[in-house]
């Protein structure tokens, strides 16, 4: 019985049209009545198709039950989307500290004998693991390159970049990333984490993937646009959520970098999947305590911990904060503008040259990745352990093998240290916790952090862009806790207070130069929080993040945008541009032909006008009784290329093909419509269609988009931005100013009550549930009975 | 220089009328012409009444120098607002502390000698401090009364409540909700305190209050609806920052429970004014730990740090964690129903009779309120104080006189305590962080927590809806971690483990029962992880939460959505209603008549439609060259208010008023057309027009909004739902199927590049500048090069 009412509800789901209960049309509706005659029955329909946002709603219309199974669904989709991407990240962080790991324990062993030995395996063991990530992104999946969140911001928005969301990029990008942030090159695995938690929600969206026969029937389920895109939204959270164990700082991140338009109840099923995250996260950590998970140990998943470190600020700090707001900005800036010159150029010019010169680019700079972090502390002196605090005792230098501060390097006393090794001869991960670390006031020198900005700086900028999976998140905050433990030490010496760690300054640098390069905000602010688990320095964060948000935005976009644009994915920005102030919706549209389709067509003239041009939305139009040119709606090129390839629809009469009661054969499943994730869609060269295919007709009333939205040509071009991006619109028509109102709809048209509450009554007079009562009937009785514009029409 | 180029922006704000370039109309165009033949000039016409929110932009479209200070002085006002705001909720705090302080100590040294001269003064300090609420409150500031949150709510979402912006509410709501806390009613501070920062930004918007000659013209520098709103979006989410020291947690009030529509712009300042809170509350606070503000000291400003307490938690620990989510969601809807049927009672019938009868109910509250609180202590029997933990030291009893656990209240021996004292018997922060302790196991007993769960719940549900300043928060935090410390008491003695606290079972109450009410996830637990500063328990909260919501969702709606029904706020809702999916636009404004307007029309029809009937919104219409009828705009009931009230619009003529050049006689200031928040607006009634008056005409042109939103008649109403309320909107024309297309605009047609980036060239083959350079080139040669629909019509 349930399961039965199941049934039909998805069966309802399919392609299906709706009559509206209109009982002049019943009366006029025959087979085979000519064209121009139920012109105007056209207009009364209700077909609604694919490319619309609102559609699913509609299709949806039967059945309460299917509705709520519906949301289930979803539901438990966000679990699985939670799940999975917990498991991939903590896949890729188990592989990389135990890369990581055994390669420093290797050489930190062979340099008790020989550093030159020490030297080329290092050197070797960075230069295979990053060697087989650029295979892997070059040979398998080219798509996984780059940190992917361009890419998947532009889904969001609406612009699909082929190939982002495939299984083979989901494959490419987690071993990947697990080969170029296990070689020690300046990237982070972060950005290629989000990417990943897209991919997951994605496949899963549409029931796994079709080439490599993952996919399930059952799963298949989500076949709208719509739908996908919520899925891949919580996809995102779910991959920042794991990549800083930030649960709220990735439902953030979705909100305000990720997506373009946003609903209450999607944020409510965002923060679901980021909670399953936090849990899956921290049972595998439970489980790893134990140490089954080898060298995966404090490590790993970022918790830079700085709770041991200062409380309280005082008011003359506040400028030296500001300063590295400011320096923030600028380096901020400097960073997307270098990474946009270099990534350019890199386009243009290295990488058209094929997949080996790729290659070649990236070893090289693993080559010289590992030269640098291995030979630069060389060159450094050591410099003696301080006394130990007994309060907080830490070990210098500290017993090999282990994670922690003052690192000895090539050292000649037992009691020395290498500053520039403690940052430089280490995971990322560890040298941030000890650019952090409190109670380590003179740790390092001036000098040592100097050399060290400039080096990773550049590297960074270099490495930006090769193909391999990376992320500017670890990266952005070493840079940035460099120059800012620099100021602090300056703050130190200068101020001579006891209660300032240099390692604040450095969480505040951090803060500083990715809000200066990323320009996020709020969803920055909390993963800060989070991520260093300390709530005391948020209004500091604050503030930082506002100066060198303000400072950078004077120079440049940000880094997403920049590489967005690169990478040509025209993104919509959340405002208007200046220029629209001054156009009208018509002069948008200037010297572009509208392309028509009468409602019945001849296959032929729809090959040749797909073929003469490359609209992707076309106008279909079609004759009231009166002879009068009506248009009727959208037809998508996507869809007509469906058909085309089906040639189920062909008919061999130029009449409409209603087969009465105004409803239409079915002939397609609902997901024949839906473009996968996973291709590039058809192309009309793809269609082979004989002489007789050629001859036939196609009535395409059923399959347009009835309602797209409309403008009128002289509403300000501002407004149509507005209504394009907050809707997230594909097309709009503009047409000329009408001639007469139907109606006006207000507030009060559109609250209507489910249940009567018993105080409703002092906002209207009546019920609302009777006056909508009545006014459906009205509608029933036919439009006669609608206001006719001769409504009020006074003093004429 | 400066300044003239400022004056000239300042100018060119006011009600102008841009002509677009446009040289086939520069020939037609003479004074006088019939109104026939300049019908079709009309058409092409830019001008753009105040109404929607796009219009600033199209108002401030000269002198990008303009522009510039416009963004700067928004930013100014989101300064002053976080310090305005910031500043009052010191005020609250200190005055609440120092009367609850002075009144604790006081009743404190008398029941040395006489409990029942301290129990009668108790009664008294407490009848005496809400009384001045009440008072307050019905005679001077009615529309401070409750918590204000669902009407701000109403206020952004479109719907005005007369009253509550004005300057004698923010005085009533400070002073009342000082009275009615101080009072110890079962009330909190916070929802006031977000009413007062929005009351705060409101008045800065508008200049300061008129009434009060408090007013700066030079503050008048927002008279658009829509930066109202954003103004007030600020000062709703300062109010959360300064109530809860919570600046993420207010931002993120504001985005999910506050606004309706979003804009990332708009997220960024309201980020910056909650930094300005924080840094503001903080620095009162370091002002006032030298003891300079009396009784203000460890408690006021919320932070109860359970920073102590427990670390982790085991996979047991979920079921109970669960169950605690489930009750939080019963009884949350609980309370949200019991909240209603008490409130609809008072308002139709309690609160009728007058002022007196309010008073009276409050008096009367805060006298039961005094009795249990002072009373039940009485009855129940002292408990030994635990053994002293040597590495936790807690005094027992407390010292008296100061904060903290374990008050020696109506007990025999001196190593005694009171438990049910110790959370009755105090302010309510004191409590809850005695609730909220760690290391303090079995201090209360299951029937002390029992019987003050049952006796404040009821006290909650009945001081709810009177006639003071209440608000829901912290009421709500002392239900839900009593009941919460209950299952933590039942967990700590079933699982028998060292480590489990009952502390942060009562912070996990607290989350479920507030999630349970008020349904807020994402920025509720941003607010529980501020106020507790503790981050690990942050994937618990979000378990809570989203159990409690779930659960109470399945009952009813949110506190603030009941309330706003209650109300009469016809609040729009993110998700359409369900029978909207079957609805066409036009069943929606089915029997309303729409009332047409000619453009030139006379006063006394003016009059007489405005009096006939209680519409918002009017269509203009006007006539085309060629006789056809076109609508040229909407004109709102509160313009032509004003135009009949300024009478300089009036004419002898009933020809259009043009001065030539298509441009009109600049006689309105921009601001007279916007509706001060503080008054209810002009009223048909309000208007004293003489014979000669009426006899004379007006015209409309320069007063219609030229571009209302349009939908076609058959478009779904889910898809019009989402338009009007994305967008914000309060009129939607229907309008009849188009006949023709002019144009589609795609994303392409929105991506105007205002630089020429090196990169784009791989997007389009020429330049998008050039093209649309050549666009609006063509615009400018008149309509004649447009493409005139014969276009593409193929096959026909």
């Amino acid at each position: 019985m349930l399961s039965n009412q199941f049934q039909n509800g998805i069966e309802s789901a399919k392609l299906t049209w709706a009559r509206l209960p209109n009982s002049e049309e019943d009366e006029a509706e025959e087979v085979g009545v000519s064209r121009k005659e139920d012109g105007n029955r056209v207009e009364s329909l209700d077909y609604e198709v694919v490319e619309n946002h609102a559609y699913r709603e509609e299709q949806a219309q039967r059945g309460k039950l299917y509705v709520g199974y519906y949301v289930g669904v979803k539901w438990f989709f966000a679990l699985l989307i939670g799940i999975g991407t917990g498991l991939a990240a903590v896949f890729i962080n188990i592989s990389v500290e135990n890369f990581a790991g055994w390669k420093f324990s290797l050489t930190f062993s062979l340099i008790q004998k020989s550093y030159i030995a020490g030297f080329l395996l290092y050197i070797l063991i960075n230069l295979v693991l990053v060697l087989s990530s650029a295979f892997i992104i070059t040979n398998f999946a080219p798509a996984a390159a780059g940190s992917g969140i361009p890419e998947i911001k532009g889904y969001l928005n609406g612009v699909d970049t082929h190939g982002i969301l495939l299984f083979r990029t989901l494959i490419g990008k987690i071993f990947g990333s697990i080969g170029s942030v296990g070689g020690g090159l300046a990237l982070g695995k972060e950005g290629p984490l989000v990417h990943t938690g897209a991919c997951i929600a994605s496949l899963l969206g549409q029931g796994g993937s079709t080439k490599y026969h993952l996919s399930s029937r059952w799963l298949q389920f989500f076949n709208s646009d719509r739908d996908r895109r919520d899925l891949v939204t919580c996809g995102c959270a779910a991959g920042v959520a794991a990549a800083f164990r930030a649960p709220v700082g990735g439902v953030l991140f979705a909100l305000e970098e990720v997506t373009s338009w946003w609903r209450s109840q999607l944020m409510w099923r965002v923060f679901f999947t980021s909670a399953i995250v936090a849990v899956v996260v921290r049972t595998a950590m439970g489980w790893c305590k134990s140490g089954k998970c080898g060298h995966f140990g404090s490590g790993g998943f970022i918790i830079w911990d700085i709770s041991g470190g200062q409380e309280d600020y005082s008011f003359e700090e506040l400028l030296p904060m500001a300063v590295i707001g400011v320096i923030g900005g600028l380096l901020g800036a400097l960073f997307n503008q270098l990474t946009r010159y270099i990534t350019s150029w890199r386009r243009n010019y290295l990488h058209k040259k094929g997949n080996r010169v790729k290659i070649i680019e990236v070893c090289l700079i693993s080559v010289i990745t590992s030269v640098i972090s291995f030979g630069l502390p060389l060159f450094r002196k050591c410099s003696p352990c301080p006394e130990a605090d007994p309060n907080f005792p830490i070990e210098c230098p500290r017993p090999p093998g282990m994670y922690g501060n003052y690192v000895n390097f090539f050292c000649g006393k037992d009691k020395e240290y290498n500053d520039l090794a403690t940052i430089f001869f280490n995971t990322q991960d560890d040298a941030i916790r000890n650019l952090f670390s409190a109670k380590t006031i003179h740790e390092y020198s001036a000098q040592s952090l100097l050399t060290f900005l400039v080096m990773f700086y550049t590297l960074a900028v270099v490495t930006f862009g090769t193909a391999v999976p990376a992320g500017q998140f670890v990266p952005g905050i070493m840079i940035g806790s460099t120059y800012g433990r620099l100021v602090g030490m300056f703050v130190v010496s200068f101020y001579k207070k006891l209660n300032i760690e240099e390692g604040t300054y450095a969480l505040l640098g951090a803060a500083s130069f990715l809000g200066g390069s990323m320009r996020m905000t709020v969803s920055l602010c909390v993963i800060m929080v989070e991520i260093t688990n300390n709530l005391k320095l948020l209004p500091l964060i604050m503030l930082v993040l506002l100066i060198s948000k303000a400072v950078g935005d004077a120079f440049n976009e940000g880094l997403y945008e920049e590489q967005s644009r690169l990478r040509g994915i025209p993104l919509l920005e959340s405002r208007p541009k200046y220029e629209m102030r001054k156009m009208q919706a018509k002069e948008a549209c200037g010297n572009q032909k509208v392309v028509y389709f009468p409602r019945v067509i001849k296959v032929a003239d729809v090959v040749s006008i797909l073929k003469s041009n490359n609209h992707n939305g076309f106008a279909v139009i079609d004759h009231t009784r009166s002879g009068e040119t009506l248009v009727i709606g959208l037809v998508l090129r996507s869809h007509l290329l469906v058909l085309l390839q089906s040639k189920v629809d062909f008919q061999h009469s130029p009449l409409p093909s209603d087969t009465g009661g105004g409803s239409f054969p079915i002939r397609h499943n609902f997901s024949e419509f839906v473009k996968p994730a996973s291709s590039k869609g058809l192309s009309i060269h793809d269609i082979r269609l004989g002489p007789d295919d050629l001859e036939m007709y196609i009535d395409l009333a059923p399959f347009v988009n009835r309602s797209p939205y409309i403008v009128p040509e002289d509403m300000s071009l501002t407004k149509v931005y507005n209504l394009f991006r907050q809707l997230g619109l594909r097309h709009i028509f503009v047409v000329p100013r009408a001639s007469r109102v139907i109606g006006m709809i207000t507030r009060k048209d559109l609250l209507i009550e489910e249940n009567e509450g018993p105080a409703t009554v002092e906002l209207q007079s009546t019920s609302v549930r009777d006056w909508l009562r009545n006014r459906r009937h009205a509608a029933r009785n036919g439009e006669a009975e609608l206001p006719l514009l001769n409504g009020l029409l006074v003093a004429q």
